[in-house]
C-alpha cells in the first residue's frame, strides 16, 4: 500500500537530533522539511551537514507552517513542556524525547492536552524497540515467563566517569542518572513485564560533588574526545549513581542500579527476570542475545531471528538471524510504529506515549522522595 | 560543507535492494529516484511499499536519465556482469553487489572499463564497514600486531541446513557457500592484514546433493519463515559447506571454513589474527566486541568505541560506545564513503571497488581448482 | 621442606564433608583418621565409599584421642557451636563450615574461645580461595582499583526453585539464603575491598511459602536428581530471595541479591566493583575470567594465570593459564593455607578465621532487622 | 563397597608428575608409595614437597616391589617406551602420559604387550574426562546430533609465543605441537564423534626457526614466571604451528588449528561439531559451558549439571551445577576410571587405553607426511 508522504521538523541538534533525523529517512514516506535550533547558525549547520532543506531559530515560525505534520522535540529536557504544548496547541503530532516533561503536574497536563486534541503522541523510549525487547514481551504474554517473582538490573555507563566529564544533563534538574537513564530501565522494566512499580526504596548518591565544567559546550558522550581546554569548578548535586530495591504491583520484587560513573559500562541496559516458570536476561550491549534460563533443562541463547519470535511483533526485526541490529535501528522501529498512527489514525498504537511519559515521572519522584527520606515510598498511582 | 543532491537509482528488490535503498537515504543528499525490477509489477510494489518515486522493468530506461548519477546492481550474480557494462556505458557511477562478475575475465573487463570511464565504482564487500574491521586494520597498519603469523576464522551459517531450504543463489554458478560468504572473509582476511592470499588448499563439499526446490521463488533467508507447499527435487552441484587452508605472501599461514549448513550459526564471520605482538578476534555476530590477545598481560576486549579509535577511521563509528551498531550500518557506511567520492572525484577511495572484486574472484578460481584437484593451488596474480 | 604429618577427623558425611575429604588429601601430608556422622551406618558407610580408616557416631571419643590435631565441622548450622566448643575444649583446631553459628552471640563466644585457646581456627568462606578473587584483592591492595565508589551483585541459584525442592537448610533457622549464601557474597565483598559494610535496607522475600517436605531426606542439590515420593506441605518461613542495599564504610554504595529460585542460574556468585581508577567484575560460574573495566583504553579480560599474579598471592593457582581451576580447588587452597598454620603456629593466617564468621553473623542480623522494620539499620561493630 | 587399598609409584617429577599425584589421592584408596626421578635429589625433593614416603632414581627397584600394582609414566617422550616395557614386564598396571611412544612401531609393540599380559593400560588422553566431553559423546551416541557433516576446531596456546619461551619438548622429536596438543584434539574428535579421521591434509609451520636455549632446564609452562638469564641460539625443526584438514571415514569433513604462539589463547581446546539435526561447541579454557545449535529454535547453553547428564556418565561430575570443575578434576575422574579396573578386571574400561594412543601415533604419522608432501594423505588403519 502505498503511503503518503508527511512532512515534519525537528528540534534539536544535539546527536539525538541527528539519530532522529536518519531513523524517519530510512521509513521512506516522512521528510525532515526543516530543522530547528537555539541559533540560527546552529541550525544552518546541521541543515548543510546532512541535508535538510530549511533551518531556522525560529520554532514558532515552523509551528505555523501547515504542511508540517509533526515535530520531533530533541532538546534539553526544561525545554520539552513548552515546546510540547505549542506543538500540541498548533496541531502537531509529537515526538518528544524523554524525559516528557519537568514535573509531574507538567507531564499530566501534557497527557490531557494531547488526548484533548487526539493527536499522535509519543515519548521515545526507544529501547522498547529492539527486537529482543519485543519478544521478552511477547514470551511474557504468552506465559513463558509464569508468574513474574523477581528482576534485577542495572543502566551502567562511564561516560561521566571523570571529573572532567561535563554536559549540559548535569545542570538540568533534581536528578541526573534516575531521570536520565534510570528511567529508561523503570519502562522497560514496566513495559515487558505488564505490572508496575508500586513501591520504592532508594539511595541516590553523588560520586563527582564538584566537576570541572568547561567553558564551552560539549555534545552529549563528546567530552571521551575533544577535551576542553578551560574549566569553571562546579558544585553537583544531581546524583550520578543511584541504588534501588523495589516492589510491584504483583508481588515481585526488584532491585537495580543507574550509574554513569562505572569504567568499562559502555551503556549496559541489563535486565533479568524470574518467573515461576523460567529466567530471562538482556543487555542492550549485545542487544542480539537474549538468555533464557531453566531449571530442568538447558538454558538458551536466542540469537535474534525473526523467524523464532512471534510474528505478531516480527516487523521489529528487519533482518535475518546473525545479521546484527543496533541502537539506531530502535529509532527507525518507534518512527516506523508512530508514523504508521499518522498516516491512519486507527492504527494500534504500539509505541511509548506521553502516559509512559508521564508514567516514568511518577517513579522517578517517588525515587527521590525515598532517597531523601531514607525510606520506602510508594509510586503515586 | 552542503552536499549537492544526488539522483540513483537501484535495480533489485529483493533484501539487497531495500537493505541499499535505506543506506543511502541516512545520508541526506543521495536521494533513490527510480527502482528496477523484472517485472514491472514487482517495482511497482517495492516502490510503494518504500516510497520510491518511480518503478519500471525498463533499466535501460533509467539508464537514458542523465539525471541520474550512480547505479546500485542488487540483482542475482549473472546478470552483474551485462548490468554493470551498461551502466559504465551510460556513464554512471556504480556499486555493485558481490560477486562482481561470473568470471575473471568478465571481472577484469569490469576493472578496465570502469578505469577507462573514470567513473567512481565499488564492489560492495560490506564488512569491510563495521567498525571493528577498520579497527582492526588500523592496528596492523599500526604495527600493533607485529608480524602477521597466522588467521583463522570462519563463515557460517544455517539457513540453508534443511534440504527444503531453497534460494536462487543454490541455482547460481559453479561455487556458491565460497563464492556468496567465503569471498567475503577472504576479502576481509586481506583487507585488515594488507596481505594476499597466495595459495591454497580447499576442500568443498556438498552436504545436501539434492535439494527440494519450491514451486515459488524464495528471498534469501525467507525460506526459515514462509514454508513452500510444493517442491521439485533437483540434484545440486555447488557447494554448501567448505574448508580451506592456505598461505599468505608474506608467509602467513590461514584455515577457515565456509558453511551454511551449521546449525545455530547464523551469520557468523569470524576472524582470528595473530602476530608477533598480539592477537585480535572478532566475530560479526557480536560486531562491537574486539578481543585482543596478549600473552604478558590481560588480554582485551575492546567494546566499540570512536573514543578509542584511530581519529582516521573514526567516522565509521557514528555512535558512542556501547550504543551497538549493526548489519544495517556497514551499508551506510560503505555507501558514505562511496557517496563522498561522487561528490569529490578527489576524495579518497576509502571503499571496496571492482579491483578487489576481481581479486576475490581469483581467490574464488584457485580454491575451486584445489577442491577439484585435491592440490594446493596459487592464486593468479 | 618435609612436612609433618597430621592427623584429622571430619564431622559431617554430606557433600562438604566429602568435599573437605578430597580437599586435605590433596595436600599430602594431612590424614582424614576418622570420619564422623549422626549414625554409625552412615558413618560407616562413607567410610569405606571413601576410604576412611575409622568410622563412628561418638565425636566425642574422637575429640578425646590425642593423635588427631583438628577437626572439620561439616554438619547443620545449628549443631556448630556445641561442636566447635567441644573440639576446642579437647585442644584441637577448628575448620568450620559456615555460618560459623547460629546467633552474634555464639559466634562472639566462639572468637573468644578460639582466640583463649591459641588454636587455628577457621570458618570456612572457601570463594575467598579462587585464583581470581585473591588476585582481585591485591588489585584493590595495590590501589589499582582508586577509592572505591559502588559494589553490586548477586549470588543466584535455582536449586530451591520448585516448591517440590527441599533440604534440611530450609528448616534450620531464621533466615536461610542469605545465611546460607548472602553470606559468602557479604565476606567476599568486605575481603576484596577491604571495607566493611556499615549499614543495610534489606527486603527478604519468600516465594514459597509452603513446600513439599520428603519423608526422606535429601541431600543439597540432589533434589533434581532423586525425586521424592512422598510429601508433606510444611510452612516455610525463611527467606528464598534476598534484594539488599547498603552502604560501606568508607563511602561506598552497594546492591546485592540473593537467590534460590532463579531458574537458570546454578550458582551465579557475581560481583562488581567500580572505583576511582577502573572497575573489576568477577563470576563464579566461570571463575577463571576476570573483567577490568576501563574508561579510556580497552577493558580486559584477564584468563586465570599464575604469570600474570602478584607473586604474593600466586600460591592460590596451581595451574597454567587456560587450564581451569575450579569449585573444589578453593576447598585445597583454603585448606593448604590453614594446615600451613597448623604446621607453623607462626605463618601468616591467609583463610577466613571465626572472627570473620562472627562478622557475617552481624551483617545478618542487621540484614534481617532491616527487613522487618522496613528501614535502614546499621551493621553492629 | 569397600576399596581394596592399592599402592603406586610415579615416574616423573614434572608438573604432570604432580597432576597425577593429586588425582590418585582424590580417590582415597591408592596411595602413591614412591615417587621416582632422574636423580636422587629431584625425587627427594618431590616426595618431601608433597609428602611421598619413598624417593629414588632407582626405578627398577621399585618395578621389583612386589606391592607396587601400578605405575604412572610422567617423564619425558623418547622414555615411555622403555619405561612401559619395564613396567608391564614387572607385571605393573601402567598409566602413561600421551603420546604413548616415539613411533608407530613403538605403539603397536605396547599395544601388543600390554594385550598380551592383561595388564591395564591407559594413554592418558584426559580431556576425554570433562564432564561437557562426555555429555557431548552420549548426545551423538543417542543421536541427538544425527549425521556428523563437519567439525572444526583449535588447540592454542602461547607459552611458546616468544622465542625466549623452552622446553624439554621443543627437543623431543619429529613433530612438537601436533604430537603434543593437536593429538588431544584429535583424540577428542574421535572419542566424541564415535567415528576415525580417514585422511588428512596438513600444514605444519614453524614460526620461531631458532629459539634461545636456557642453560638450566625449565619446567613446562614455567618460562612465563622464572626468566632465565643465559641462553645458547638452537635451531629448531619441529613446528609450533599446524594447519590442517580432513575427512572421516563417514564423509564428514573437518578442519582444525594446533599453535602454541597465539598471544592471549591459554589453553584454548575448542570443538565444533555440526550435524544434521544440530551443533554443539565446547571450549577446555570455560569447560563447564556447552553450546548447542539449533536451527529452529533457541540455541542453547548448558552449564554442566548432572542432573542433565545421562546417568550412564553422570559419575564425571562431582558437583551440582554452577560449581565449576577443572583441569585438575579430569585426571581425578580419568585415574578412577582406570582404578575401578585395577579393583574389578571385569569393570568396564571407560578410559583411554594403549590402543587409543597408537591411534593417535598413526594420525600423528599421516599429518608429518602430509605436510612434508603437500598432498592429502590416507591415515593407515
Amino acid at each position: 500500500m502505498k503511503k503518503r508522504p508527511i512532512k515534519i521538523a525537528i528540534i534539536g541538534t544535539g546527536w539525538m537530533g541527528k539519530v532522529h533525523l536518519e531513523a524517519i529517512r530510512r521509513l521512506g514516506y516522512v521528510e525532515a522539511v526543516a530543522i530547528i535550533a537555539s541559533s540560527q547558525a546552529k541550525a544552518q549547520q546541521f541543515a548543510d551537514e546532512w541535508g535538510v532543506p530549511y533551518a531556522t531559530a525560529d520554532y514558532q515560525g515552523v509551528l505555523s507552517d501547515r504542511a508540517i505534520q509533526a515535530i520531533h522535540v530533541c532538546v534539553p529536557n526544561e525545554l520539552h513542556f513548552r515546546m510540547v504544548t505549542d506543538s500540541l496547541n498548533a496541531g502537531k503530532h509529537v515526538v518528544c524525547e524523554k524525559p516528557l516533561a519537568s514535573t509531574i503536574e507538567q507531564g499530566e497536563t501534557l497527557v490531557r492536552h494531547a488526548a484533548a486534541t487526539g493527536l499522535a503522541n509519543c515519548c521515545f523510549f526507544n529501547v522498547r524497540s529492539y527486537p529482543h525487547v519485543r519478544h521478552m514481551r511477547s514470551l511474557v504474554q504468552a506465559g513463558e515467563l509464569g508468574e513474574l517473582w523477581a528482576l534485577q538490573g542495572t543502566y551502567s555507563q562511564d561516560w561521566l566517569f571523570h571529573d572532567t566529564d561535563w554536559n549540559w544533563r548535569i545542570d538540568s534538574g533534581e536528578s541526573r542518572s534516575f531521570a536520565d537513564i534510570g528511567s529508561h530501565w523503570c519502562d522497560l522494566a514496566e513495559f515487558i513485564t505488564g505490572h508496575r512499580i508500586a513501591s520504592v526504596c532508594a539511595d541516590l548518591h553523588t560520586v563527582h560533588r564538584t566537576r570541572k565544567k568547561p567553558n564551552n559546550s560539549i555534545e552529549t558522550f563528546a567530552g571521551k574526545i575533544s577535551k576542553p581546554q578551560e574549566y569553571i569548578e562546579v558544585p553537583v548535586k544531581s546524583e550520578d549513581f543511584a541504588n534501588l530495591i523495589f516492589r510491584m504491583e504483583n508481588g515481585a520484587h526488584g532491585t537495580m542500579t543507574v550509574s554513569q560513573i562505572s569504567a568499562g559500562r559502555k551503556n549496559r541496559v541489563f535486565i533479568e527476570l524470574f518467573g515461576s516458570k523460567r529466567g530471562m536476561a538482556w543487555n542492550a550491549e549485545q542487544p542480539d542475545q537474549l538468555w533464557i534460563g531453566e531449571r530442568d533443562e538447558p538454558n538458551q541463547i536466542l540469537i535474534k531471528d525473526p523467524s523464532m519470535m512471534d510474528p505478531a511483533i516480527r516487523e521489529f526485526a528487519d533482518f535475518p538471524g546473525g545479521h546484527s541490529e543496533g541502537f539506531d535501528d530502535t529509532f527507525k522501529q518507534t518512527a516506523r510504529q508512530f508514523y504508521k498512527t499518522v498516516q491512519d489514525r486507527n492504527a494500534e498504537v504500539n509505541y511509548p506515549t506521553f502516559v509512559d511519559g508521564l508514567r516514568q515521572l511518577k517513579v522517578l519522584e517517588a525515587v527521590i522522595s525515598s532517597s531523601r527520606t531514607r525510606a520506602w515510598v510508594d509510586v503515586k498511582d
